[in-house]
């Protein structure tokens, strides 16, 4: 088993208040406009968002890996979209959209990883059964 | 409806590649080691658990605000545990350890708010459902 940490901290109010990120290599700010309106800082769904895309990269190359050949580059976006219920706000969708170059690989074959991916990786397993519809478009490159 | 969006890149194949997280503010590196074993670097595991202590945070003061108070600090640590299972790598545990000093709140309402607070943020509602316990200690200072 490992363990990983991370830190966060809010002073005061939440729509006069600010908050502070802390993990490994970063220290960042992030506040109620950059959540809730149009702030110039991150937020909690860009780190949600971040952390799948970046799973997903990694066991889309194990899987790619396991076929016998070596990926170039896989590059993955997450839009992750915060809506609202009555019980407050939601991460109601998340649309990751990948693009990948890797010789060797036909379409096929590719579409079946992509998928298998967005279903295995870990934080995909976290995030199945919440609030959230999981979308995947996927592109391979020639 | 807010979107948020964030990046992640993996160049090669799962051991010896490398990573790349990007988001608002933010360009740094993850690995396998620092996944897996123990690199120096972030992972996405770091994020998924700053995302729910930032978002844990963020909602706790606003249900202390709604009591008529205005929290000074609340300061929250998300340890995350990877172990696996037949399928892969799996989120088993998340565990958040949140301290909070606020003037005038008793220790019983502070309880129940530590509490509605880890059910009801949208990020514990994203990961509800999924393949994490998650556990609460909850400490007012005084």
């Amino acid at each position: 088993m490992k363990n990983s940490n991370a830190n966060a901290v809010w002073n005061g109010n939440l729509k006069e208040g600010n908050g502070t990120f802390s993990f490994t290599g970063y220290k960042g700010p992030f506040t109620f406009a950059s959540r809730f309106e149009s702030g110039t800082e991150t937020n909690p769904e860009e780190l949600v968002g971040a952390a799948q895309a970046g799973c997903y990269s990694m066991f889309l190359s194990a899987l790619i890996t396991g076929e016998g050949l070596t990926p170039e580059k896989i590059d993955t976006v997450a839009t992750v979209s915060l809506g609202g219920d009555d019980i407050g706000p939601k991460i109601e969708n998340i649309k990751l959209s990948t693009k990948v170059k890797c010789e060797g690989l036909s379409e096929g074959k590719f579409n079946e990883l992509a998928q298998a991916a967005k279903e295995k990786c870990p934080i995909s397993r976290l995030y199945a059964g919440g609030t959230a519809n999981i979308e995947l478009e996927a592109e391979l490159l020639g």
